[in-house]
């Protein structure tokens, strides 16, 4: 099976570095040429665009930044819809709108072609390593084809739901999950510090029961030595948060927790801490805390 | 070293049989008589007040529900102080307030007797099976002291610092912990709903990840069952938020999270539902989406 794979940022150049280890038949594209060279000096063939990529791919994988982008990369002029070939599978492991993904795997779906939407979570570090999540929507079919691809970068795969968009949905679900978290684990780091207590101490006696969570045993350590190096940053928390809101405006689910958290999200952002991890939540808090220091 | 314990209620009933069945020296006291039978039946002596109580112990345990609870049992007319011998031990299980705790340890060490903070967690079920979480505050010595009467209880034993009041700070970022992650848990899930998510498969898929926590393991499933069973009651996590609110507001710390989902089970309790499980939070925005139907 022939892959392409477009998009060789963060993300996508660590699953595509995982393919070409596994001697997956591999052709790549990038907007930028430099993350190409990499990849050329491997061996692997550098498409001219989108669409002479998928002209020679039996499945096209993507992972670019938002909505936009996977729109432009797929349906502009020279995108992949120009090259694709009935049969053949588009899957989009980039993080977008469940709503937009069904109208693209429409559109897609009219050339005789399938659409699987495969957000990921993990970070880089798990694209690097190959131990990515996947929750994939879309026809079963096509993706039992194509999950011995995926199985190069991610370590967990499940198949959410025949629908397109539904491994989105699952994705926002995750998001949702991971900012509520964070803000509890913000609130209860202040807490224990303005109590004077043993923040080491504290984790071990909570982290067991309850109230544990990957974000506290794995956050709460980082929050103790102000290491503010990103898993997820800032800025990529917020455009996931933007479209959790969106698709839950869509579909009437009231969500408080998620929307405050945006907020305190965007309000660092404009702070000029976009670029800080999404554990830096705690420092809109602190920030209350203390609105007369300088910046 | 001669136990005597207070407050025979769900939990301290739960710890007092583990004593009795690790074969510590142990009286009991209730206030109503009918928990002391059991007691008696197994031929534990039930002291006639609490003061009876702490005559003849090296050490006083007591586990009540709120902050007024254990200022009568302790310095009520035949409370624990009328009883205390100097160098005894007062252990206090109850969750109560971080600052009265400090008011009560400085009362009972005019009369030469330390109070030992050590509120738990881990549920009834976790009384019963002695596999409770203890989190404490105060003296160093007297804690290494009581520390093996409470093993016969509890799984983990964690001395949080050598301040009154700091295992009571500690159990309050506990339930701000629990609480706001099961926000994130109940957001998520009427959004996997809304989406028509497989929802046994979404959280196969998340739980692994960032956004993994024991209540999304632990409680999602019960919410797919409608199961509202108490793991904790709704009622009873109000008393401890109310607490963690309190002192939250005492050290200047803002807890948004802890403050909006303290409200919405605040109106859960109000529409008769305090007695069902703190996962029952979901109801609060199922609520929201539904503000027509009969109650």
């Amino acid at each position: 099976m022939r892959v392409g794979f477009a998009g060789l940022g963060i993300m996508g150049g660590g699953m595509a570095k995982n393919l070409q280890a596994g001697d997956v038949p591999l052709r790549v594209w990038n907007r930028s040429p430099q993350p190409t060279k990499a990849f050329a000096d491997l061996g692997v063939e550098v498409a001219s665009s989108p669409a002479d990529l998928a002209s020679e791919s039996d499945v096209v994988m993507l992972c670019v930044s938002d909505t936009p982008d996977v729109e432009e990369v797929v349906f502009s002029e020279n995108g992949i819809a120009n090259g694709l070939a009935p049969g053949s599978v588009v899957v989009d492991h980039s993080t977008i709108s469940p709503e937009a993904t069904a109208e693209f795997a429409g559109r897609v779906a009219d050339q005789g072609a399938v659409w699987i939407d495969a957000p990921v979570s993990g970070g880089s570090e798990g694209a690097e390593n190959g131990s990515l999540s996947v929750m994939a929507g879309g026809d079963a079919d096509a993706f039992e084809r194509v999950r011995p691809v995926m199985e190069h970068f991610s370590s967990s795969i499940t198949h959410i739901g025949t629908e397109p968009g539904m491994g989105q949905t699952a994705k926002i679900v995750n998001q949702i999950l991971v900012v509520v978290t964070q803000l509890g684990v913000s609130e209860a780091f202040l807490v224990a510090e303005a109590g004077g207590l043993d923040l080491e101490k504290t984790l071990r006696a909570v982290e067991g029961g309850a109230a544990g969570s990957w974000m506290l045993s794995n956050r709460w350590p980082q929050m103790m030595a102000d290491d503010w190096r990103p898993g997820f940053t800032i800025d990529l928390q917020l455009k996931d948060l933007r479209i959790a809101l969106d698709a839950a405006d869509k579909s009437g689910v009231p969500t408080p927790g998620t929307a405050l958290t945006f907020q305190m999200y965007r309000a660092l952002q404009q702070a000029g801490n976009g670029g800080d991890g999404n554990h830096a939540l705690v420092k809109a808090l602190q920030a209350m805390l203390h609105p007369n220091d300088d910046g």
